[in-house]
């Protein structure tokens, strides 16, 4: 592979250009002001596989986001990669606590600040990085690949389903690879074999059809912020377990391999009790037992409440009774839950415990199944040696408490496993402000991308 | 009083100009981006008294907004009376709520529309166009006036009282008259004879020190929405009562005028529990017997909250743990409950509750004490028989669920009870979109102010 490698170390200036470039775009898929933005980075990540010499490049339009595919085919001899990213992104807000813009790449201390450079931008770019290499120092591949890097993965994903079944045979791959997964740490790879999936939902109170006057009508009426702060204690008990009827019921417990694995990370992990605490700021969590976090958080489901907003939230003192108060509330699920079936619990458990004297819609945004993978296949094999190969570590088989809807979809749809291959850190912030990726693991990440794919074909 | 009533029936269009240049002010006092607008608002109150001929005019400033005096001395053998209103007015959000610009006054269907224009500059320049009236026709009043017009009504009269103390003299009056509370019904006036006091604080809970992704964090982490949830709904139990140790420790029962007074307001009230329910849009209230709603509202303490935020509030979906969420929430007092014992009381209650794994801060914006009034006094006389000269209809004697820190203040610092004679109506949406006033009782409003005036100076 040292032609390859000799290639990648050359060529560091241009992996940054089509870095930079790409990370500029502000696609923030949630929000419709951005969906200009949202279409623009679709275009250039068909530009891109153009330009690297890929021989199908299609730009899939769906009712929200396009679906960029691009495929090269060397022989039906060799297996078929499919890669998966995603080119949108979470909002950039709260805005102000950014160091840099966040829609501008900055290099500092090691790390490349942006919005999406950990997710998934900056890792699904080592893939493409990876296959340019080996097109431009050999004009051939050693396995088949083709890429699916759509535009609605922070939205759950709505139509990749839809275009996974329109382009089955296009599609017809041996395994899928998806770096949207952290390693454990900084040098310390991981292999992602559990994700959890997600119900996300709007709660909306209404009381009042209008915003009243708290003292002329204090002491009478439902007050829409208090019922929908009875409706948010009620869906959790004092234990912090979710308290809707029947959520648990499809849970099931770990298998051998799986504890082995979660007992092999609890020993080694870096992630203890007192850093959590200290990067994070608290004093407390909530559960009784710190020292089995990593299970409440790869293989329990669980409830939050991502957003609440009612009544007077400007700067001083405004003395009303809101006309309304709503929630978005997202629920992880493990392996065996239903999210249509959560959807309609949740719902169901709502309409019960809703107050009377105020009137409860609840909306459900996104639906998303949970994943699980066998440990010990000839993907993962390689995708270890590969590891070890690029970050000079072999990987631990870890969970991962997010949700990656398009893995279960890759096995309903094309009936593919996955390899879960993440070159980014716990600590590089996704989702929040100040997101970021160590420039070393993005270089890295690309020769692991590409002894993944020498292993493959060598198969 | 022939010619001052002519003189006010020629000069509508006057008062009209007088009373949309008021209102095209955004005297907004609680947000610091109207700063300016509530400044030019003062030096236009302080421009009429002017051109009124008022004999001593100045503007008070005070480390927040200042406060417009004026005076006018016919004889030391005269009775006194301080004038009292505010220019200052509640936010107009959401403006998308309103039928016209909340500060442009439009005149349709027999209202006026515009924030301010019940709460409180339409009712204060009825005394001051009363006022208008008797000089430009009698070039004298019938008794010495003063007027006290303040700029912070709406955020709890932060330095009314300093003023008061520091002008005593100029202050020395027989009797207050304020105009800020609602009349009955259209056409049945009323006299306000209690006040509730309140306190107003702002609740903020602080977990992680960063936004978290609720999937890599969610089963862990004391979400800070579901802590201040859990705050709120212990704030209150079952029944909608206060849960807050000591609350009710000082509310005393009514004696038998107020009952008297509210057994009969109940019988002839229109603000039935059915024509509530209609007017709000509600099927509940949050007590057992909306019979008892006025004494609820008048007599009983209450806590509401105001304004929740925290998380992501905007479209669609994103999925975190947020860092903070915080909520502002008004306790409503009734007579011999003090405000500071309260604000103590809900201090060291919040801290008893607040959970494990979180920072609660409690801020405290606004203390007003709750006021209460005799009935039978020669100026609640004269009052009496200035709305049947003005309305057609004697007023009833009531309670009114909102605060008026000022009565208090009257009663402490200057040692004068106050007259509650207002014009408005229940219905009139203050605090709320399209704020209005009836036209009519605009003009009614000036004609009862001047006979009050002139059955204060026949005593």
């Amino acid at each position: 592979m040292k032609d390859v490698l000799d290639y990648l170390n050359q060529s560091r200036d241009k992996s940054r250009d089509y870095l930079n470039k790409l990370l500029s775009f502000q696609s923030v898929s949630t929000d419709a002001s951005f969906f200009d933005q949202v279409n623009a980075c679709a275009d250039y990540v068909k530009d891109v596989f153009h330009e690297i010499g890929m021989q199908h490049v299609e730009v899939v339009s769906t009712k929200k986001h396009p679906v960029v595919l691009a495929s090269y085919t060397v022989s039906e001899q060799l297996p078929t990669v499919l890669i998966y990213g995603h080119y949108d992104v979470q909002p950039a807000d709260p805005y102000e606590l950014w160091d840099s813009d966040p829609f501008k790449a900055d290099y500092r201390d090691g790390y490349i600040y942006a919005r999406g450079v950990s997710d998934d931008k900056g890792q699904f770019l080592c893939h493409i990085l990876a296959v340019e290499a080996f097109l431009a120092v050999r004009g051939t591949l050693p396995v088949n690949v083709v890429f699916v890097i759509e535009g609605e993965e922070e939205i759950g994903s709505l139509h990749l389903e839809e275009v996974l079944r329109a382009h089955k045979s296009l599609l017809n791959a041996d395994v899928a690879l998806v770096s949207d997964t952290p390693m454990l740490d900084v040098g310390q790879p991981a292999l992602c074999v559990s994700l959890r999936g997600m119900v996300y939902a709007e709660l909306t109170v209404y009381g009042p059809s209008r915003d009243l006057h708290s003292g002329q009508y204090g002491g009478i009426i439902v007050n829409p912020i208090q019922a929908l702060s009875q409706i948010l204690v009620s869906l959790k008990d004092d234990e912090d377990q979710v308290s809707i009827p029947g959520f648990y019921d499809d849970v099931v417990s770990l298998n051998d391999n799986e504890m082995f694995s979660l007992n092999q990370i609890k020993a080694i992990t870096s992630m203890t009790e007192t850093r959590l605490k200290d990067d994070l700021g608290i004093d407390a969590f909530s559960i009784d037992d710190p020292d089995n976090f990593l299970q409440a958080l790869w293989y329990k489901p669980t409830l939050d409440c991502n957003g609440v907003i009612g009544g007077y939230t400007q700067e001083g003192a405004k003395t009303i009774i809101p006309a309304k108060a709503s929630a978005k509330i997202s629920m992880r699920l493990v392996a065996n839950q239903d999210p249509h079936k959560i959807a309609d619990l949740f719902q169901d458990y709502v309409n019960t415990i809703s107050p009377a004297g105020v009137r409860v819609d609840v909306d459900i945004h996104t639906l998303a199944y949970p994943a699980k993978m066998e440990q010990h296949t000839v993907y993962m094999k390689a995708a270890s040696e590969a590891f070890e190969f690029g970050f000079g570590n072999k990987p631990y088989f870890v969970g991962e408490g997010g949700t990656i809807p398009v893995v279960a979809s890759f096995k309903h749809v094309l009936g593919v496993d996955t390899v879960m291959m993440g070159f980014n850190c716990p600590d590089d912030a996704i989702h929040s402000p100040n997101e970021r990726f160590l420039e070393d693991s993005f270089y890295k990440g690309i020769a692991t991308s590409m002894c993944f794919l020498t292993k493959l074909g060598d198969d």
